[in-house]
């Protein structure tokens, strides 16, 4: 693509600008917040056909045997889906101003540490248009200022979306309040370096976009991303639920972060394995890579073509296909260990009737999520019931897993005094 | 210095050793690691002498004339308080398997989000060698596996200090719970780099190194230094005071980060500017830059040699040193522009008696502490009453200003359900 499209004194200088936005957020009330997300909900039902033409001119450049083209696709259903999204935003209660902690100090100071925006966060994410309206109202609705990087295979969506957003802006008398960057991809990197400009960077994409802003941001990142997770089957557990969760954590998306990539089962469920896997062969004709014991187990039931020896790379993958490894484990020792050596630290989720290893598992595995006797498919901001997900922090600084609207912001410490000095 | 005192393949294979101790730390009692802090301070007490004679080799290594000789040395008065801290560290509540958040929900799952600890904590520091018992102590409490990176200056002391935590770790079966990088400053390279095996750099020191790591880290890092601190005298204002407020905020301690850099004073006030810094001059000698106007308001009554015409690189600068700038203002919304401009959002302060403004000045100032009618000098942990503090953080994410126990600490949510299934 041609440099000729992207000015990087013009990008810095834009983000420079974006200042002045953050002092005039932090001075908005909720009320004007809410206002503009309403407003823009009516403006895009209003430009449904501008907003559908325009991203027919994102889905002519793409060929429709993409699996990106339906992430790409805008219609008027979507479209009253996206409205309705910005009015359940609207109605959520503000994270901002929250006291988190309120104290008298001995010396008769009065503390508060109160909630506050962040300031200005870069949201880098592909293709799907939807997420532009998503993120921003995000965004605002914490009292950010959104900096929105989208992709080039959406450029001509993007800008339609952003001139509703700007006109929302404005009249709630908050212009400029969300930048959208060059589609260009050269302007990815001097958003990632532009360390006092950009607070904070939150790539939503796929794992090479994300390892691109790991490496080459200098502003602070949350990482959103990689799930290897496991299901381990204790030596006594409800068979029924074990063989409902695994299926479910397999099976309901594969290609997300908090589908099941590897089955953990205690050696005195063996016999059990077959079963347990029978609607994942069957139904759902899920490729397994099994360790030696369960290997045999499963050689005479398992459907053959779907049944692979498994090598040390199948341990420690995340598959995003309809793919997994199993593996036999002396006790919940070894389960614990190996859970340690392969897990993204994402979900990981124990099917026990063992009130002592619920427990321990529960306090040792490390991760943003763990369960007893549930399916990892439940790690997802809507599911824990947060009211918007922008992202499922992979990372421990600030925020993990799902994230919410409180994950959007930060905190500061009032003092009120009457002439103390130290 | 020589190359040959470092091996960083040793260092990396020691740093990738650690992971095992992160989960011996999870499983660990808050009893066992409170005995062994005690044990170490008991430790610590036995060996003064032996302490003292290591110190005294860094020390030989040490101009006496040098500011870091005082910084550098231990002697059995401070040994004896550097015990007496170990004790009261251990005697802290726990800040870990707090539960955040407990709910049901919908679907019948319970959550729970509870505090765990963040992992691998390196800790960059310079000369001092009480911050080694001090960063050991508090990642110890916090759960957390220490790798500490002192400083050439320190090595004989450091290396003493190690042998005596080793003694209480392995006593508390937790030998290997806390990491000495080697001396050699090019060991920090690969510890900022060390992704997957360090969880979070914390450097505490000079700019200089704070820059250093910002720059090298791609590990997360929390940034604590620079204040760039304001006081800002109100249209109305108790004078009093603001005299006490004003004094005291720059004279405390002039090294520190929430000393006063910065009066911005309301005109109405510009006649009481010479009483308001008299005791500046007089007693501390305190060099002053001020603007044009204030300039003029001061020239007949400020100690001449102390006065200076400000230009525009006195104000946003961090003095760290018994100089200030002055600036008239003409109302309070200047001061909150001139306050965002060259803040660097650590301590900002009002001095007031009209409520909207208070009020104002806490809600639009962008600060980790943001003061009404007090000292900027509070921004502190203990002055703040978190029991401890690391360090105060300078950035948004995670931690802001004074860090506690609680700030190492991350989080993970546990759901318990009974065969549920999404």
């Amino acid at each position: 693509m041609s440099v000729a499209t992207f000015d990087a004194t013009k990008l810095l200088s834009d983000l420079g600008a974006l200042r002045p936005l953050v002092r005039r957020l932090q001075r908005s009330t909720t009320e004007t917040i809410n206002k503009c997300l309403l407003h823009l909900a009516d403006l895009t039902e209003a430009a449904i056909p501008e907003l559908v033409a325009a991203n027919a001119l994102d889905l002519a450049r793409m060929d429709p045997a993409n699996p990106k083209y339906d992430r790409l696709l805008l219609n008027e259903q979507r479209l009253r889906a996206i409205a309705a999204d910005l009015r359940r935003v609207a109605a959520l209660p503000s994270p901002l101003g929250i006291i988190q902690e309120k104290r008298q100090l001995s010396n008769g100071l009065k503390l508060e540490r109160v909630s506050v925006p962040i300031g200005v966060i870069g949201i880098v994410f592909e293709s799907r248009p939807n997420v532009t309206f998503d993120v921003f109202a995000l965004t605002l609705k914490s009292g950010n200022v959104a900096v929105l990087k989208g992709s080039r295979d959406a450029a001509d969506s993007n800008r339609a979306i952003k001139q509703l957003i700007d006109q929302a802006l404005e009249a709630a008398d908050l212009a400029g309040a969300c930048y959208l960057a060059p589609a260009a991809r050269e302007a990815l990197g001097p958003i990632l370096k532009a360390d006092g400009l950009v607070d904070l960077i939150i790539p939503r994409g796929s794992q090479g976009l994300i390892n691109f802003v790991r490496a080459n941001a200098t502003v602070p990142v949350i990482e959103t991303g990689a799930g290897i997770c496991h299901v381990y089957l204790d030596q006594q557990a409800n068979l029924e639920w074990a063989q409902a969760i695994i299926t479910n954590a397999k099976s309901r998306r594969v290609s997300v972060c908090n589908a099941l990539d590897c089955l953990l089962i205690h050696r005195h469920q063996l016999p059990q394995l077959p079963h347990l896997l029978e609607e994942l062969g069957k139904v759902h004709a899920c490729e397994v890579f099994a360790g030696p014991s369960a290997l045999v187990a499963l050689q005479a039931e398992y459907p053959e073509e779907l049944l692979h020896a498994a090598t040390e790379e199948h341990f420690g993958t995340e598959f995003l296909s309809m793919k997994m490894s199993v593996r036999v484990v002396e006790d919940i020792e070894e389960a614990l260990e190996l859970i340690d050596r392969y897990s993204s630290r994402h979900s990981e989720a124990i099917v026990t009737s063992i009130p002592e290893n619920e427990a321990r598992f529960l306090q040792e595995v490390d991760a943003a999520a763990v369960y007893a006797n549930t399916s990892t498919a439940y790690t997802d901001g809507g599911e824990f019931e947060l009211g918007a997900e922008i992202g499922i922090s992979t990372q421990k600084l600030h925020a993990r897993g799902p994230m919410g609207l409180r994950e959007l912001t930060s905190y500061k410490y009032l003092l009120r005094g009457q002439g103390q000095t130290r």
